[in-house]
């Protein structure tokens, strides 16, 4: 193969998927010269899985990309069928948003915001081998010999490296949906040194729209309000496609069991290790077997066509028993298979090679982000791909490296799970893998975020200036409600009965007032009202900040508790073989994961509270050596 | 591999490229069960090359497949950004439509046509293996190794059979735009014992709009009169896009010159036949090199993209040296390049193995239709693949063969020259192919093919008496012009004058005033103004019925000699080595090609008249032979 030189950039990102794509435009929104290489134009953004955008937890990380400047939460605005808000019973950290995608506008969207971003190219080639001198990326070599050359590079393959297909006891080598795999690439990675894993994610069947029978399932419509995830949007979609539920039943059950030796994940055919929080049914009916049913929704895959996905049924049977599963569900009967569901396996980094920049240890000005990195999901991949970008374009121009930690973002708690602790399976984000999930909510992610956008440059002032506006507009307005007084006169004791209130002794503080379960801001700016026009988004803020304000206060604390351990850095050129007393597994662990704090050292497994105190009183005791040395 | 029975059906198309989809949608619309089965779902009716539909010759054969109930122009109509009438300033037999695409758009119509067509089932899925009982095909088995049984089977493979992309000296095996080849059906056909051959084809490259200087350019706006193929059409898109036009120089062609080395198709490593008439720019330099320039159209792919496809630079030179083309074209200095050009090298059947019904003489019930019969381009193949649909199912409900003749429809021109001619490099259709092209119009596609659409049921009753109503007001008008005389009064005379006509010295016929070249309809019309409201169509039909008639008189007699040579039949049992006097070359063309009748015998090349007169003769013995047996 010759070589041509093709071309110097700041940043060079590898893929165009949700990873990819964030962390392109990011890092040429913030002014660095960058370069998009994907296998195939025609799939940006693609949805192999799926056909859906947030979710519990995911839904807050397509807030904080928002907040952050990124695509998503703009371009599935823009580009959805349905959308819902999930929880709305439930306490505000759980709430979340979620949305339908079409998908092909989805992916054609974003395409557009790609070749439209000033200081990005985007260019179809497959890149085979990375340039490394001394330890150093300085570059990527493609298929056909072009040398781009960079300062930073990321890489966001996806399930790509050496991707298999795999269904009933067909394995081929491939991407998602047929795709051309990277093979080269992964060989490139192996042979730097890298610790690569195998894992695998599946897929369910898609169907005919016209040939389910709706009447046997329940309508599962979008939400009325209109909704939207990011910030910007100002123009909302109203009409809005349904989803549709329905069950698998004892018979589906059946055909699994009956079937399951030809499973390529019982006959062993598949090493890859799968999402635990995504099973395929034959492992829901294997794992849960005493569970009647498990649900199944149907949704559709955009406007302009008529394929279905059915959700809940991801499996790689052969296709003839993935098409008796479909018989046995109710609807589905007469249901017209068009495409079959199937495994795939790939190669993912072990990601405790990572800083908390995503940058990889070994090889330096070299990011990793997305499922490369061991995660499964869109939202994950994109959270990830943002954060790589950022750090990448910074470190092209000789800035600072941007870590959001656990008390920030639901992606702080992301990277840091993933390079502090590892996974060995693919890892999905939960609510519960958030210890400060009430301070992490999908209603303040721009209160949390915005300020740091701006800063390095991925919020214009434009939009700066009208979150501070909102942002100020909350601080008056809760103070005003704490400085009132509320008299008991007729018209309070009036209002309080209607909502089934036990009347007030008292004056008692406006903010008291609302804390009580019946009442609401509405109700209680009846009795004492603004001055200024409040928006709803503005009204929610300070209802939570209100109502939640003990527990808000409590979780407030323990980040502070945590801030100080992070404070507590662990110098790089510390050498663990030299402090006696840690545990065999302690000292492993830290030499791997080389933690750059306290608090990043004592959440990695295996490392307990003993070895925490020996460790921070060596570091004590080092800094004590150095002052006097 | 397990194999599995996966069902019965009427008709399987494999492909559903553009001869698929045809083939697909017509089999299922005339009541076949048809199955169409394709390697990507995502990839219907996709273009990979030119994001255009119709042209010269082209036009015609789309408003032939129209006029046959096909769905290319109806889906053109709805997803096109620009439409121009070509030729408009020459005589009516030139004339043809041209539509720029918007290239996803097209696809995700043409993929929810299929969708939603009543007896078509569409399935993602790789057929590897046709199944052939006693020299007929009863199935096809996909990758997974379901058997889906069939009565017949419709190939249409495009450019996949063992695909391989070449770029300068890089060679891979791939399906068009990176997608995955067909190898083990290469593999099958050529044990089965059919003869392939290897052709290439190529693409150039594509750029960002917002990189495009089009200062440099000349705009090419679509029509501001309201344009469509389909005879169905009646929403009309008036929102258009325009194309611009631009030119290589001479630092464009010694940049080649200089590079030519580094070619593949110069290199030798290009073995393929590609095109004579959409020749890559190298070809173009070689070929004409006294050409100090040549033209580049830039055709936006779509309204929501802004990729540009540079039609005119379609080039298998390494990327580098694509770059520097691009940089020496006006316009284009600083284009960033998003997707490179490439060639790609495919297997071919030898299309003189297959009837003119595009069943294959070696297996029954086999046909192939599309780019896999050695044809180029998107119309070719929708005009193939729609009479391999509609013979495929006309077999399967035990109905005669439709076959289009010479003068039918320019797709029975292809057809036939395919059969009767082979082609020894990528067969395009050209209006110099057509030998009653003044008969093949554009405009009188309907009347030439709609009555038999709706006799096999591909045109409904509904259409059809809109048709019959359109031909009967032609009728009555022609005849009323025909029956009118004119007289050289004031008014005429007046009239006449303001056209810078000669006037009338005596009364004259309507048509033959309608003859003189100043005249159109609506000038005679004014003199004698017809009691019922015509359309434009109508009227335009009028005025080339009258102003060319002599010719259409002298073609139409042509074909009527045509036809008399049609009807001397060939009977199937022939034995060509039993008839002594046959050149050698004119002996193993017959048995290769077996026409059907003595026009047919007559066509192919190496057959002489002296041949055609000894068969004739012979031919004639023989039936006094048969009725006196
Ligand atoms: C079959 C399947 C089922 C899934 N099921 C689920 C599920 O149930 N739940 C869930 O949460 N997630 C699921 N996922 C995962 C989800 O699709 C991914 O997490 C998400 O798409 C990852 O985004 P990414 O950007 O990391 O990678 P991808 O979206 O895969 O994008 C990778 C990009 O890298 C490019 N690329 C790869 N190699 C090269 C190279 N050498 N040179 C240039 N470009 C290259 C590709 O072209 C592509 O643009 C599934 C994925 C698949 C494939
Ligand atoms: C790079 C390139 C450049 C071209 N340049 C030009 C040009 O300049 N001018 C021009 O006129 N034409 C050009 N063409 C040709 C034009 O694209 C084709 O003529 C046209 O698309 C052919 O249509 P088709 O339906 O025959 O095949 P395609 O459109 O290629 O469709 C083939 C279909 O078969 C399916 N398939 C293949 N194998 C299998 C299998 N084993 N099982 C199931 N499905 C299968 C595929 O998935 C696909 O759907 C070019 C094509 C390519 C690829």
């Amino acid at each position: 193969m010759r070589t041509f030189e093709a071309g110097n950039y700041d940043v060079i990102v590898i893929g165009a998927g949700h990873a990819g794509v964030e962390a392109a435009l990011a890092a040429a929104n913030m002014g660095a010269k960058t370069l998009a290489l994907t296998i195939n134009l025609d799939m940006i953004a693609f949805m192999p899985c799926n056909p859906s955008v947030g979710g519990p937890a995911k839904g807050i990380v397509v807030r904080e990309i928002d907040a952050l400047g990124g695509a998503m939460g703009k371009v599935i605005d823009r580009t959805h069928i349905q959308m819902r808000m999930l929880n709305t019973g439930k306490g505000p950290a759980v709430r979340a948003l979620r949305a339908q995608a079409d998908k092909v506008l989805y992916q054609q969207e974003m395409k557009r915001l790609m070749e439209e971003q000033p200081n990005l190219s985007v260019h179809q080639a497959v890149v085979e081998e990375l340039i490394i001198e001394n330890e150093e990326v300085t570059g990527v070599i493609t298929q056909v010999g072009a040398i781009y050359k960079a300062k930073t590079v990321v890489i966001t393959t996806g399930t790509f490296l050496r991707g298999e297909i795999i269904i009933g006891d067909l394995k081929y080598s491939s991407g998602p949906n047929n795709q051309q795999p990277s093979i080269k690439l992964a060989d490139n990675l192996r042979d730097l040194g890298f610790d690569l894993v195998r894992f695998k994610t599946g897929t369910p069947p898609r169907v005919n729209s016209n040939t389910i029978d709706y009447s046997k399932t329940e309508i599962q419509p979008g939400d009325d309000v209109p909704r939207a995830f990011s910030f910007e949007t100002t123009e909302f979609i109203v009409d809005q496609l349904p989803c549709w539920l329905t069950y698998t039943g004892e018979q589906t059950h059946q055909i699994i069991e009956e079937n399951l030796h030809l499973s390529p994940m019982y006959s062993g055919m598949i090493k890859g290790t799968g999402p635990r929080y995504c099973p395929s049914i034959e492992d829901k009916v294997v794992r849960f077997n005493d569970k009647p049913r498990h649900q199944i929704f149907l949704e559709p895959e955009g406007r302009n066509t008529k394929e279905v996905y059915v959700q809940g049924l991801s499996t790689s049977l052969p296709e003839h028993v993935q098409r008796r599963l479909l018989e046995s569900i109710p609807g589905l009967e007469k249901a017209e298979m068009m495409r079959a569901g199937y495994a795939i396996e790939y190669d993912a980094m072990v990601p405790t090679q990572l800083w908390p920049t995503l940058e990889t240890k070994k090889i330096k000005n070299l990011y990793t982000a997305g499922q490369i990195n061991g995660t499964s999901g869109y939202e994950e991949a994109a959270g990830q791909g943002l954060m790589a970008g950022i750090n990448a374009a910074r470190r092209a121009k000789g800035e600072d490296e941007v870590v959001l930690s656990r008390s920030d973002a639901y992606i702080g708690v992301l990277i840091d799970d993933l390079v502090t602790k590892g996974t060995n399976e693919p890892y999905r984000l939960l609510t519960s893998r958030a210890e400060y999930r009430l301070l992490l909510r999908h209603d303040n992610a721009d209160l949390r975020l915005t300020d740091l956008a701006h800063q390095i440059g991925l919020v214009s002032d434009e939009r700066h200036a009208r979150f501070t506006a909102k942002k100020e507009a909350i601080e008056n307005e809760l103070n005003r409600l704490r400085s009132i007084i509320i008299k008991p006169n007729e018209m309070t004791q009036e209002l309080i009965r209607s909502v089934g209130g036990s009347e007030l002794k008292d004056g008692i503080r406006a903010t008291d007032l609302l804390k009580r379960t019946e009442m609401n801001y509405d109700l209680v700016a009846q009795l004492v009202p603004s001055e200024v026009e409040l928006t709803e988004d503005i009204k929610e803020q300070i209802e939570i900040q209100v109502k939640y304000e003990g527990y808000i206060e409590k979780s407030l604390q323990q980040v502070d508790k945590l801030k100080k351990m992070e404070n507590k850095k662990i110098p790089e050129q510390i050498d663990y073989d030299a402090i006696s007393g840690l545990a065999t597994e302690a000292r492993q662990k830290l030499k791997e994961v080389l933690p750059l704090s306290i608090a990043q050292a004592s959440r990695i497994s295996g490392v307990n509270p003993a070895d925490i105190s020996i460790l921070l009183v060596y570091i004590e005791q080092g800094r004590i050596a150095k002052v006097s040395s």
